[in-house]
């Protein structure tokens, strides 16, 4: 290579010209967005600068050599330095070069929304406002791009116009840059890899990241906390980063089996790019950036949603004790799905997941296989029947979906499917999606079939495609091996869970277990898309000390086992967000420790308020929740392989009144390796102005109910 | 995920009736292969087996659930676990699943051949060949794959036949995997990043590896050596090596602009997929198998191009004593020309490389512009004064062509660029392709812009198209951030040398210096693919010590030096094989120590044969070489940042005679980081029954010639 040695210094210019003379009154309509245009020129401009509402984030967009850049400044600091925008088409000169602003326009927005359901009712949406007109000089293409500026962060979207050579769009390349410092301290999980997001999180410099998944977290050497992710993911391919030079991230699309990036046509927009930004690493999991960059609900009505808990006949296929398939000891039988609904009528939970009911897993069923049959069960379980006992004891059967990735297979059945589950009272369904990245398998109309990754276009769309037709039938979807969550949740709010990380399911197969500090990573990384359903509320925390069940179904690895402490378990209820939250543990382990296990019986699943109060990504959380249907509050306090103390101020909790706490806790031995059922269950009175002093030992954490004295 | 419990056993039958009756004579037709069809049966094959020559390679491919699977034994180890073959098309069903083995046949041979330069005269070529004839049983569709097992490793290809519906292909995957054990220690750079090749090698296991080039070089648990690479890329996308689950190294072909992979039509064939395989690291540089798999001389006659040293207008400019760019001490004038050349002509050298004189770097150049005019010079460059004055003293001029990365400017203006270098007596050109990989500018027909990668179908094509037609005008060709070398030489051997790696300048520029260890993992990776421009002889070794030359051209980064000793220096003409080697260095360094300078007069860049004799990858290298045109034999040592003592058995030298061996070797305090300067030149007498005793200091080397006594 040649150095560069000479650099061309561009010319900055202030852009300012832009007053805000009138702030717009608080408003308090639900779902309405206040949007009111202050600002037009339609001069060509070279800079512009947009301020959060507390003027902490400044972006600043400027038009050099004709390319447009963007950087991001936050508490005074430079966050992300010049970056490239834009994007590359088939077909049309496309926005990269040759760009002018030809206008901007600025505004501001205040409003709140409500939340069927979530980790807050109320959530409030303030943000500054500015949309960049852009024409191509070589044939005045058109595109917008529209900033957001919020206090916790930005936001900005690509917007194609509707014009003529626009009828088809050939994505080839979106420019995007995030040009950060290279020794920023990032938290990734590698995109384009086999296992799609199921992988242990790496702590790196920045400098040394592959390919990576959003959300994707930073801590800048000055201390910021940053994440990068997107928003409103529908029409388009996810968007991983690669790492370029020096500490820029670059947005790269997943392509589509035919090599494009996205098909589509104008008008159209593209996700939104998003930064949350943050002094400390909890003020990521306290913001509804990603919620407040979405569309408000389409569904309307969603009561038809419950959230609660549920039971399954799953953790026996992990355990070795039952499996999918029809072969002596098959899990998914008539007299066993009553004895879960029985199990869960008596403790409260809302509905028992059943996998491997219905025909095709008896083969070699990964990846992609035509064998599932959606509709035909197994002889020994009558669905029917089950649906009915359930009616009756109030335990709905949760509907499984397994597609081994072949989409086409699924989407020939999914009328049947779901009708099918909703004649039978089904009011959620688990889908599958197990094949590896990039082998989603869909057949085109000449029979020939085509190979999918499973963030890209093609599966973006089928997941809404499966959300809506489900909707219909008033069921709610919760996807495993999804695509990630880009908060579509508002939109569509019976999409209400999905997996798309680690999950529990890995400390069944120790290939190797979660470590400790996993659970203390996912809540400023992954969790930060949306709910997830990790199945927590393991009890019988060293699963292979225990014998074969049969001799050909010996355990799994040895090494396997839960790395946590029996109260951690407990814990993982309010440090991962999720309104169907999983009792994954086998009836018979919580009939062992029911004091323990009351505590999974009373934690909500909905909340009225969420605040992560101390953190450190990977290291620990403190979390305090309110339910939203009592006046209960509830905390979660988790470590990593580090046994911490925490001083706990609890001014969460209502003023000038007692609570009655229902303590779970470490006991003073308890240690994840040497000694994890050392449990501590105890009542005391606290109130707002106590500090709670709290002790967890090594891979430990605390459960707190907080009931209020009337 | 759900976890997979069952698996299928797949039914191996051993397929071994073909046997070999005959062996073929040993042919010594130059560039003829004698390839003998043996062995042919029509039967669906289950399992089939190819061993090498001598029989300690095994490649063995089965036919598992529709799916071709191969896996390669090598003294007596499995070292690729069975791994899939195939290739997807958009258009067609593709080879992928749903395939039969329809017939096989079986051949040996056994030739030699000569290159007309390179490291040794004659070249081996014995392997014995597998053709494996395969079916898509949904529509017939048929493809070959070719195996050829030799003893130093194994290749493979595809190949489509022409059929109907193949008229236009589009590859969207390629199956390709290798499927290694995971903790198999790996030397690679990151593929798809900015920097096309210029990184420094990581050693990680393969669990840790990224997206990888090839030469990707690996060293097994057991201690094999194995290096993936490809041989043959013509018409095709270079493949990189992507880490899936487990060991698994998946093909992963550079992207079109257009997102497909490759564009083609049949019948057509892919380039060779190879594995070097050796018991011991220094049996990968012995190792002539990439260019045995490529095409024999398509050139004819090559004797206008002459193996040799160049010196150049260049250094100066990464020392910032000069510029590219007319700026008043622009460094490609007729004057400074003129001196080189008499430098050059005084020593022996035959080329001057000039860069920066024709028109285009005074801007920001950098990144695809239309900037450069290939045939018009700044003012103070009299090209036809400076031809003819190196016609008169017997130093050609060296051609120069910065395209940064613009190929349509290149290409556009290519056959009058050519003309005149080839009317001012120009045999070599340096071509340059600054930009970042993925940004390689290529405008279409309807003058839309596209990028490609370095490494991408389009840039394949193109550097073919610039080697065949400087061919023409007989001008051989030198390409700087080139696509990787895969052995094309052989085929077209006026394609002498290129970069493709980080070179000399890195140590320049300080960002950081190449460390010690670089040039002791080249030999084992990068070189492994051909000849590399490296660009060594730098005697000035801390140059950031030296004051500016003008107040605005600060030195580099102050750590800026070169990391060895002055002896290493010499003996990177050893160790690193190029037929055109750059005496980098400015004339006035060598000035001040002929002594050490006499090595680079005497060091032939042509050579009889070649043997590493000792070497492990990342630690030290000895190699012996034998000029091809007196008897003289040189060995070039180097190490890493360890100071290493070497005894040397001299057993390649001609038995019973005596050899002076001019020595130029470390002194006993030489260090690179405090004492690079400390040589000691001797001259001893040796034979071949000598061991020879040797310390080099850290980061140091050794540079010997020795001179037959008749």
């Amino acid at each position: 290579m040649l150095q560069k040695i000479t650099y061309l210094t561009f010319l900055l210019l202030c852009f300012c010209g832009c007053s805000l003379n009138k702030m717009l009154p608080e408003n308090s309509d639900v779902n309405a967005s206040a949007l009111k245009q202050i600002d037009t020129t339609t001069q060509v401009i070279e800079s512009v600068h947009l301020k959060s509402p507390d003027g902490n984030i400044e972006v600043s967009v400027k038009n050099a050599d004709g390319q447009v850049l963007y950087n991001i400044k936050a508490f005074n600091q430079i966050i992300i330095k010049d970056s490239k925008l834009g994007l590359r088409f088939l077909e049309q000169h496309g926005f990269d070069k040759q760009l002018v602003i030809t206008s901007i326009e600025k505004s501001e927005s205040k409003s709140r929304w409500e939340q069927p359901w979530g980790e807050r009712r109320i959530v409030v949406n303030n943000y500054k406002e500015l949309l960049l007109k852009l024409e191509n000089t070589t044939n005045r293409e058109k595109m917008n791009i529209r900033f957001r500026a919020f206090n916790d962060g930005i936001g900005f979207r690509y917007e194609v116009l509707e014009q003529k050579g626009f009828e088809s769009v050939s994505i080839v390349d979106e420019l995007t840059n995030f040009n950060f410092d290279e020794n920023s301290t990032t938290w990734w999980i590698p995109a384009r890899e086999w296992n799609r997001y199921e992988y242990l999180y790496e702590k790196t410099p920045l400098s040394k990241v592959k390919m990576v998944h959003t959300p994707v977290t930073l801590q800048l050497p000055s201390g910021l906390h940053v994440s990068v992710h997107e928003a409103a993911l529908v029409n388009y391919s996810g968007m991983s980063l690669e790492k370029r030079r020096g500490g820029t991230l670059k947005a790269n699309l997943a392509p589509r089996s035919d090599g494009l990036l996205v098909k589509t046509q104008a008008p159209f927009n593209t996700p939104w790019r998003t930064l949350q930004i943050s002094k400390d690493a909890i003020g990521l999991i306290n913001s509804d950036l990603i919620l407040n960059l979405n569309e408000p609900n389409k569904l309307g009505d969603i009561s038809w949603f419950t959230p609660g808990k549920y039971i399954g006949i799953w953790w026996a296929m992990h355990m070795r004790e039952r499996t999918w398939g029809n072969d002596g000891i098959h899990g998914a039988t008539t007299e066993e799905t009553i004895r879960y609904m029985d199990f869960a009528a008596e403790h409260g939970f809302n509905g028992v997941l059943v996998e491997g009911w219905n025909l095709g897993w008896d083969g070699d069923w990964f990846h992609n296989g035509d064998v599932f049959n959606f509709t035909k069960s197994y002889p020994d379980f009558d669905i029917e029947k089950v649906s009915a006992y359930g009616k009756k004891v109030g335990v709905p059967l949760i509907g499984h979906h397994e597609t081994s990735g072949n989409i086409s297979n699924y989407e020939n059945q999914l009328d049947a499917a779901l009708e099918l589950y909703a004649n039978n009272e089904v009011k959620i369904i688990k889908t599958g999606y197990v094949a590896d990245a990039g082998d989603i398998k869909r057949i085109d109309e000449n029979g020939i079939a085509h190979y999918e990754f499973h963030d890209g276009q093609h599966m973006v769309n089928h997941h809404l495609k499966v959300v809506k037709k489900a909707a219909k039938h008033k069921i709610s979807i919760n996807p495993h091996e999804p695509v990630k969550d880009t908060g579509l949740r508002r939109t569509y709010p019976n999409w209400v869970s999905r997996e798309g990380a680690r999950g529990m399911e890995f400390s069944a197969w120790g290939v190797p277990p979660n470590p400790p500090e996993h659970t203390t990573i996912l809540p400023f990384t992954r969790l930060l898309s949306g709910p997830m359903d990790y199945t927590p509320g393991i009890f019988e925390l060293r699963p292979s000390e225990l014998p074969p069940v049969r001799e050909d179904m010996q355990r799994n690895d040895p090494k396997s086992r839960v790395e946590t402490t029996l109260a951690k378990q407990l814990a993982l209820y309010l440090t991962i967000y999720s309104p169907i939250q999983m009792v994954a543990d086998l009836p018979k382990h919580y009939q062992n420790n029911m004091p323990a296990f009351q505590f999974i019986k009373d934690v909500p699943t909905d909340w009225e308020q969420s605040m992560a109060l101390q953190g450190e990504i990977g290291d620990y959380l403190v979390i305090a929740r309110q339910d939203r249907n009592s006046s209960d509050w509830y905390l979660g306090v988790i470590t990593d392989e580090q046994a911490r103390s925490f001083s706990i101020p609890l001014h969460f909790l209502e003023k000038q009144k007692t609570y009655t706490a229902q303590i779970y806790r470490d006991g003073p031995n308890a240690d994840y390796d040497t000694n994890p059922y050392d449990i501590i269950i105890e009542e005391v009175n606290l109130s707002s102005q106590d500090t709670y002093n709290l002790s967890l030992g090594k891979g430990g954490g605390a459960a707190i109910r907080f009931i209020k004295h009337h």
